[in-house]
């Protein structure tokens, strides 16, 4: 595993869906970068033996946690602790790119 | 716990020391905004049951992981996989502002 990234290395979108880009991968946790096109989003679900964290690098993303809802630009960060429901759209105009942090990672990928 | 938190709302610099202000914490994992004023450093350590990420925000840090070292700017990122010695240190000019997130959060603190 590479230990120094770029984010700008890892930004990559695709027009089917919302791409889930791996950074960093341990037992413990994982590191992703989610790139989403104006329009696309992560329906909501839920992990209920881990927690994950959104922190917004470009864009703004609408974030459903729990009974919560909010809009978040850059810089933004959100928690979505285990057992919460949680999902992300992109309502637009521009893309979203949200850098995810979870731990641990879920058994099921 | 805020679910939903301002990077800016959590920076804070003191002159005695690089400054750790925490954004979330639950049982898996804590994230952390550091905040290092020019010539503060985190001195190298080891953690060796936590893996570390380190995202930067704002300014620019040298980083030590293992035998490696490489300097980070904006939109750069570094894991510590547990059992390496890390450290971070500002060389200025500009403040250094780094987002930690560290699974599991260390028994010692």
């Amino acid at each position: 595993m590479e230990k120094f990234r770029k984010i700008s290395d890892a930004t990559r979108f695709a027009p089917e869906k919302m791409q889930k880009n791996n950074l960093f991968k341990t037992e413990r946790m994982y590191c992703d970068l989610y790139c989403f096109e104006p329009g696309q989003v992560q329906a909501p679900h839920v992990h209920e033996e881990s927690d994950k964290i959104y922190f917004v690098v470009d864009g703004r993303g609408l974030f459903q946690i729990g009974e919560d809802e909010m809009e978040l630009g850059a810089e933004e960060i959100a928690i979505a602790p285990s057992g919460q429901k949680h999902g992300v759209s992109n309502r637009g105009p521009e893309r979203l790119v949200l850098l995810v942090f979870m731990a641990p990672k879920p058994a099921h990928g």
